[in-house]
């Protein structure tokens, strides 16, 4: 069960001018359930991408770069159930053959499109299954079928992650709309984490990529379920220029931060939706670091906190173990850490205090805040005005047989 | 269930000359459950001790530090069932208290009494009950009690960790004894890793700790349960000279390096049952990591892949799932990594030859290797001749049920 996530209503999801989006059944994953989905982009519409970190990355991440790299992209074409990682040479050349396919379909050259594959690792991608299926998704193009592709990019996902949301820009209506998959934020062999968020704005490309790689940083870079980093995570961010406001020149600018700002949102409630979603999980943990020298630090610490199994076992149990997260912001390697200035709060109760365990603390307010399905954990360093924070979930018998038995 | 590991055989344990241990029970844990112990070293005897990294250490790791620094250490005193950690000021003085009561009953100074606590994080050390306790365990001091001390340190282990050996140097016979705890590496809440290493050996001080750091780069510091670092980590080892032999003055001398590997073998020993004895672990899992450029670049592949939940859950249910080992080699951070070399096996099966599956594997072959209770993963760099071993457990559903239901 998600924790406090739902699918969204289909009528919630906006269409975006300049973009449609056509879905199959490939029968990668089960016969009748979706799992291919192409995204058609009007000339003129810029994208920007980021890609894992993974230096094992799949082999469509290779050549979404490359292809990239080479002119602008025209389509997308993304399927489920398989990803195309560990597959080495041969898992290139089946990358490629997606992107003919759709390229032959479309009249463009292949270097326009961008491959995307998620599902089990180290099996080769049933390229013809795909071929076949791809005509049908083709012809199904339409702007209004968000919802649907939110379901078709799904693998262990429980429920559809999508969300648009409308905005003003100098006297023009924006949209942006935006989707996601994920459920264990890092987990290879499901191969994980995909999101595509579109946009009618009209906005230079180096602002686009300013505004893509910031707002990466205030969600899908701050989530963590189990610290494993997939092979094929990529988010996607496309802007076709169609709602017809000035172009946005400056990241700065008015326009520039009223659009930076909706994404970000966007890309937050996306990627906090991963984390509610995580694999087994039954608490939505924010843990927010500041005092710091600088960000990096307090990542650091908070990192520690959400990676360390006694904290979200703890976290599972409901159990105020206050022993748990001092010890893992003791041992998180920040230098000349004076402990004598650190204070820990479970929601609004104090627990440590300057180092030592908060005197007017009771077993009874830790319970109360550790009943609840969100919690925050906050810690202040005492060293300086920097701050950053992450999101994470618990980690309960379910992760271990999710993740036990998920082959078998 | 521990992996391959029993009580040791109490007539296999060998007094150390000049090493006297006393027990008792001072009812910390339960009132019949033997729960301290005194150690008592002759004069003469040189001691040399390392503690935890973290950050927020222990009163007792505090204090020891402090008088080890002052005088050669005369008496160790050591409880379970309470950790003294995370207990501010007042920690400090029960530490202290227990130095003192121990220090007027033998008429020394406090300063060479070292405390050892073991136990839960954030209660206060029951001092009163300790001192009552003390004249017992100190009035049972007696050479041939480390089958006893070695369950008197226990908290959640589920078997005593000790083991002797005995060595010829210069035609005399030398003996150690080493006894530990300790079941989740690291454990903040059961505060964690105790170990005692004693030996009549003759050896300078000097020579005596570049053998305790050397050898614990080969043992506790290359193991791993869950990640956590305790607040209480100790090792101490005590060297009487009472074997006659002639001081040990040079570590690469070949007395010196039969010393060495005698007591390196037992650390090795010792951390492995710590590791077999690890909070719900079924399998005994060896990392090996070579060919990297530096020993520290192979740690960082071996801890990636030790630390991560996926490849640990996927040990636990005995699936052949290369995909999270090479996913985790890939985000282990190393530069300039070129995939195109790595070589990763399962036990003696090739499963990633080149950076890419291995042609003649079949999940056969891996479910063979993985069925088993001692596993070992090899991983070749390509880069370098460096190499580099880490030993951890696998992750089951009784390791969340421990942490979970700890406390409650």
């Amino acid at each position: 069960m998600p924790v406090n996530l739902s699918t969204p209503r289909k009528g919630s999801l906006l269409p975006i001018a300049g973009i449609e989006l056509g879905i199959a059944s490939a029968g990668i994953k089960t016969i009748d359930h979706p799992d291919l989905v192409i995204i058609k982009l009007a000339e003129g519409t810029k994208t920007s991408a980021v890609y894992t970190q993974n230096s094992f990355c799949a082999a469509p991440v290779i050549l979404a770069k490359q292809h990239q790299n080479k002119t602008a992209p025209a389509y997308l074409v993304i399927n489920s159930g398989n990803a195309n990682a560990g597959t080495g040479e041969q898992g290139l050349q089946s990358a490629q053959a997606c992107c003919q396919a759709v390229a032959e379909l479309a009249g463009v050259d292949s270097s326009s499109v961008l491959p995307f594959s998620t599902g089990v690792i180290g099996q080769q991608l049933p390229v013809a299954k795909i071929q076949q299926a791809l005509p049908i998704a083709y012809q199904k193009l339409t702007s209004d079928n968000w919802f649907n592709a939110a379901h078709a990019i799904m693998t262990t996902d429980t429920v559809a992650k999508a969300v648009s949301k409308k905005i003003d820009i100098d006297g023009k209506q924006v949209t942006v709309t935006g989707m996601a998959k994920g459920s264990g934020m890092i987990r290879p062999d499901m191969a994980t984490m995909l999101s595509y968020i579109a946009t009618d704005a009209a906005v230079k490309q180096s602002v686009l990529d300013k505004i893509l790689h910031t707002a990466m940083e205030q969600s899908f870079n701050r989530i963590t379920v189990d610290g494993d980093t997939s092979t094929n995570d990529a988010c996607v961010l496309m802007a076709t220029g169609q709602a017809n406001n000035d172009e946005i020149t400056r990241f700065n600018s008015a326009a520039g931060q009223s659009l930076y700002q909706v994404i970000a949102q966007i890309s937050q409630q996306l990627a906090h939706a991963i984390v509610r979603d995580g694999e087994g999980a039954t608490k939505f943990i924010a843990i927010e670091v500041n005092q710091g020298v600088n960000a990096e630090e307090c990542r650091q610490v908070a990192y520690t906190i959400a990676h360390s199994p006694l904290v979200k076992t703890a976290l599972f149990a409901s159990d105020p173990n206050w022993g748990r997260i001092l010890a893992a912001v003791g041992r998180s390697g920040i230098s000349n850490f004076d402990l004598s200035k650190v204070m820990i709060y479970l929601g609004d109760v104090c627990i440590v205090d300057g180092g030592q365990p908060a005197q007017d603390y009771t077993e009874k307010q830790g319970q109360k805040v550790m009943d609840q399905d969100e919690i925050t954990i906050k810690v202040e360093l005492g060293r300086g005005e920097a701050e950053d924070v992450v999101w994470t979930c618990d980690f309960s018998y379910d992760y271990v047989k999710i993740n036990a038995e998920y082959r078998t």
